[in-house]
């Protein structure tokens, strides 16, 4: 056998660390053969590491032998070569690549694993199949994109561990094989071998068991850990994803905001060297709402949503004056600016989109650059009733104005939330490294169910209410706002958090205002009411979504890119081929059968 | 309702942080009631967190009121109280207690909540039952002793992410979700609901991921993650635990014992302010059975194991000789200086210790301080072959050996090993504070399966065989030693590892070793195959035992000690109270169903 040991050839340096500072060094580079070019007994070999790329010379007149086993070599071989680093001629230096300046003078090579012809080739500048990148995923993580992504990824984590080390956060674990919560329909479940009949659960969050850590002393917990949802199929869900997790002893929702704070700044400079000012913009629900008609607004461009509702009340369009008189609202953006950007056909096809956001329709008023107009409703309307909704526009030359009229605010103001996202990602107007951070606060404290009929928690039943709330729980609970906050970013929640409710007491009441029995509180929230009457610290907390955070850091457009090995959307795994049949055997162990066999869904 | 907020109450230091250089600050601490002890007209409040306990002191005479709040506290009551930081009389101050030279004179109490009695006192002094320990675990959290064992396993992670990122691992999660392995009885199998009638695994190692991660080109790797193994009932075994999982291209055993001995050195400084000198000692795996009965040998004392074949060879003892002539080993250990600890009583028991090993009996001689000897086999033996024995044995006044005759040299040695840790252990050798480490390497490549009757992998089919025996795979596969290593402390394994082959043409006479087709292997192990076929660096890796490393350091005897919140031995959380039951329709939404229930085993 040929000698494949990677002794005697060690790396002094990695391919992609060579500058002019080294020189004149002998030294040796391992790596993966990513181009082999012959220049008529001259030939360049091109290897590559995690850190990069660099030339390796090989001249046939200087040493037959070396350049006959370098010709040999194939892209993606793995070889080891030890050279004397020196400048390239002036006229030979590559700017493009961070080696360009030098090359190795190759002195011996030796190589370590052939390779076959790859499926795919490993440039980042070739568009490959998603089937096929994930197939071959140990392929796919050869490209420098994906090396990359890691590498931000790892490095976000080891900031996050050592901030929160730095604040007194204790990495703690918890279990994997949990509990199936009383919503348990999106649980995955594991039979147990050892009690047949009997299921673990993989969990959602570890939610339960931070709170207990909590009661338990612990002060201050964090964790970077898988968290599992087994929902129906969505484009880039993942059916385990990661959370930086993390609860806090002893404080109010400022104290949560300020640590964290203090961590988003510091990943956005260690990271990728930008400075984040604090403290970051806030913003309530409710503003968040009416404004952005989102949870989660992008403010990284304007076309805010204004209400004339006040205007369209006693106006002569019939439609506008019907909605506001029987409670609803007539809301606008004004796109200004880009007037010119929107032909008519445009325009009809955004009426459709807004539709596929329950809006009714789009009313829509454009002025030209030369000072005329056109609209859908301005027919309908008396001269001062345009000039007001003009001037609440703040409407000018070559702007177009969008309005949802609608018998519920919210379903107006997410529709036009919606459409002035999608409007400035046709414009251009979402730049990935504009990165704007906000926080959204004072959530609702329940949302009605219409599947239940009834209030549900928005967040969770242990979610504490705002002080000034707590007697709206018996006279309007609907109103009540919760000490709830999430962190965004670029339109995205990066993460949410809420201050907790510690006192039995406030629990208790709670639970009434959720229409909870006390028997039904107990059957599913039994051992944390239990552990609550041993004394419980005001406490509070915050989880990211790791992937989602990653992804937005290294602007890409997909969580698949910042996790190694990611499924499709089916939830399967296609390299490792998962999930799979098993042996009877493995079934009858756990007690239990397979009652339906389904043709897997397509990818 | 009362004010239990933190608002204006919040610590201006941790509890157990106060000392004599901040005596004349006023100081908020929170925490949790320790102990109240009224002392006429003066109440004590010793309050604890994190950090420690501080005594808050009431006096009644000063302000009845506020004396009235904290006579209403009873232990585990969370608390917050505001004062002024005084150095304590000489006669009250308590040398027991860190912050024993200080008091906070109670200018300000909130109570934040109260407390029912807890089911058992959170007290490090009091032995609880374990049962109910785990039952409330958040209480057993509260005792100092546990909150130090997770501050120390926080800070051996912390360092060993720290420690691999400057040696330029990336962290790098692999999924949880994943397939069975061939060996798939061990597997905890998940139902999946996209895909009726298949099933994901949850991993028992990250060992194929990390092998891949190896041939993606990402150069070193570390996880800190939760591996699964579905095993029979065994005390102190959890069905997820840790492993500090790691794997480096480019390398030889030397690069990965050289990184990981660095990273043992730091941790021992930085957690236990223990210096490790390196580099650690090493043995071969026959040495450390030769000498110690043990793959895992305990160097903290001695009674080191001697071959007296040669001497029983042509002995009179019939047993001796004929063990020897039928190609058996007769070994003995000499406990040194100990043998008036041991009556004959005592020695017949051990008798019967190592037959629980196989061993079919315990010879023994023992040297009394007044030179006299008694033995169970001499009057067999000539003056001179007993000279010839006791010379072997280094044996002198006040030793006793005790010999065992096997036709299998690895039964009589691992009776003996056994046997010396049994008498060390008894005799208090064993030092929890006395770290010896030591590497065991040049493992057999190979085990005899019994149950399958044929050469099977000691560690895994990738393992590599050292260079020099590659010979052997054709000519004597059961000489053949690998390169693997385990990292051993204290007469455990902390880790363990291997270079992996990198040669797919070795790889295949690897799988011809141990008897597989080709097809065997492509079904078994087909991506990786491919996946080797695409281009590999030579690589190697360790994992160490989370928790068994955190247990060792902490000086325990349980892993659970160790662990936020572990299950039984029957795999149960008696926490959470899971596995548990859950809804047909959970059942009927993953397409399986209970073909057996049967009784909880006994926890």
């Amino acid at each position: 056998m040929n000698n494949t040991s990677i002794a005697g050839m060690k790396r002094t340096h990695m391919c992609g660390d060579l500058r002019l500072e080294h020189a004149g060094q002998t030294v040796t580079v391992n790596g993966w053969v990513d181009r082999v070019r012959d220049n008529g007994g001259v030939l360049f070999l091109l290897l590559r590491d995690r850190a990069g790329i660099v030339q390796c010379t090989f001249d046939k007149s200087v040493n037959a032998d070396l350049f006959d086993i370098a010709f040999t070599c194939r892209t993606e071989f793995v070889v080891a070569v030890k050279g004397k680093l020196v400048a390239r001629d002036t006229a030979a230096i590559n700017k493009k690549m961070p080696t360009g300046e030098v090359e190795i003078i190759a002195e011996d090579i030796r190589i370590l694993s052939k390779a076959e012809t790859t499926p795919f080739e490993i440039d980042d500048t070739k568009e490959v199949g998603d089937q096929i990148r994930l197939k071959y995923r140990y392929l796919d993580l050869r490209r420098p994109s994906m090396q990359k992504n890691l590498m931000l990824r790892h490095r976000v984590t080891q900031v996050a561990r050592n901030y929160f080390d730095e604040h007194g956060f204790l990495e703690i674990e918890t279990p994997m094989l949990t509990k199936s919560t009383p919503e348990g329909a999106r649980d995955y479940l594991v039979p147990s071998r050892v009690h047949p009949g009997k299921f673990y659960a993989l969990p959602q969050s570890p939610q339960q068991y931070k709170q207990l850590l909590m009661l338990s002393g612990m002060d201050r917990y964090i964790q970077i850990t898988h968290c599992f949802r087994d929902e129906d199929l969505r484009a880039d869900r993942q059916p385990e994803f990661t959370q930086i997790d993390l609860e806090m002893s002893f404080v109010e929702q400022d104290d949560v905001i300020a640590v964290n704070e203090g961590f988003l700044q510091r990943v956005f400079k260690e990271v990728l060297d930008v400075d984040i000012q604090l403290p970051l913009p806030r913003m309530t629900w409710q503003d968040a709402m009416d404004k952005y008609g989102s949870d989660k607004p992008d403010v990284r461009f304007g076309f805010e949503i204004r209400d004339i509702s006040d205007i369209a009340k006693d106006c002569s369009f019939k439609v506008f004056k019907d909605t506001v008189e029987n409670g609803g609202t007539v809301r606008l953006i004004n796109v200004n600016g880009y007037a010119d950007k929107f032909p008519r056909k445009e325009i009809d096809k955004l009426g459709e989109f807004v539709k596929t956001y329950r809006a009714k329709g789009l009313a829509w008023m454009k002025l030209a650059a030369d000072g005329s107009m056109t609209s859908s409703f301005a027919k309908f309307l008396s001269e001062d009733e345009i000039a007001a909704i003009k001037e609440r526009a703040g409407a000018k030359e070559n702007d177009l104005l969008f309005v949802v009229a609608d018998a519920n605010w919210q379903t107006a103001a997410v529709a036009l939330g919606a459409l002035r996202c999608e409007l400035a990602k046709r414009l251009g107007l979402a730049k990935k490294d504009d990165f704007k951070l906000l926080w959204v606060t004072e959530f609702p404290q329940f949302e009605y169910s219409e599947e239940e009929n009834r209030l549900v928690a928005m967040h969770h039943p242990f979610t504490a209410p705002m002080d000034e709330d707590i007697p709206l729980l018996d006279t309007d609970p609907a109103k009540v706002r919760a000490k709830a906050y999430d962190i965004i970013l670029n339109g995205c929640e990066l993460g949410g958090g809420s201050i907790r409710i510690h006192d039995p007491e406030l629990q208790t009441k709670m639970f009434e205002a959720l229409g909870f029995t006390e028997e039904k509180a107990k059957e599913q929230f039994g051992h944390l009411i239990t552990a609550f009457s041993y004394g419980a610290p005001p406490h509070g907390g915050l989880a990211y979504g790791l992937d989602r955070l990653c992804m937005l850091l290294a602007g890409l457009d997909s969580i698949r890119d910042v996790i190694a090995f990611p499924k499709v959307q089916n939830a399967s795994d296609l390299m490792m081929n998962c999930p799979d049949i098993v042996d009877d055997k493995q079934l009858d162990d756990l007690s239990i059968a397979v009652t339906r066999v389904e043709e897997t869904p397509e990818a």
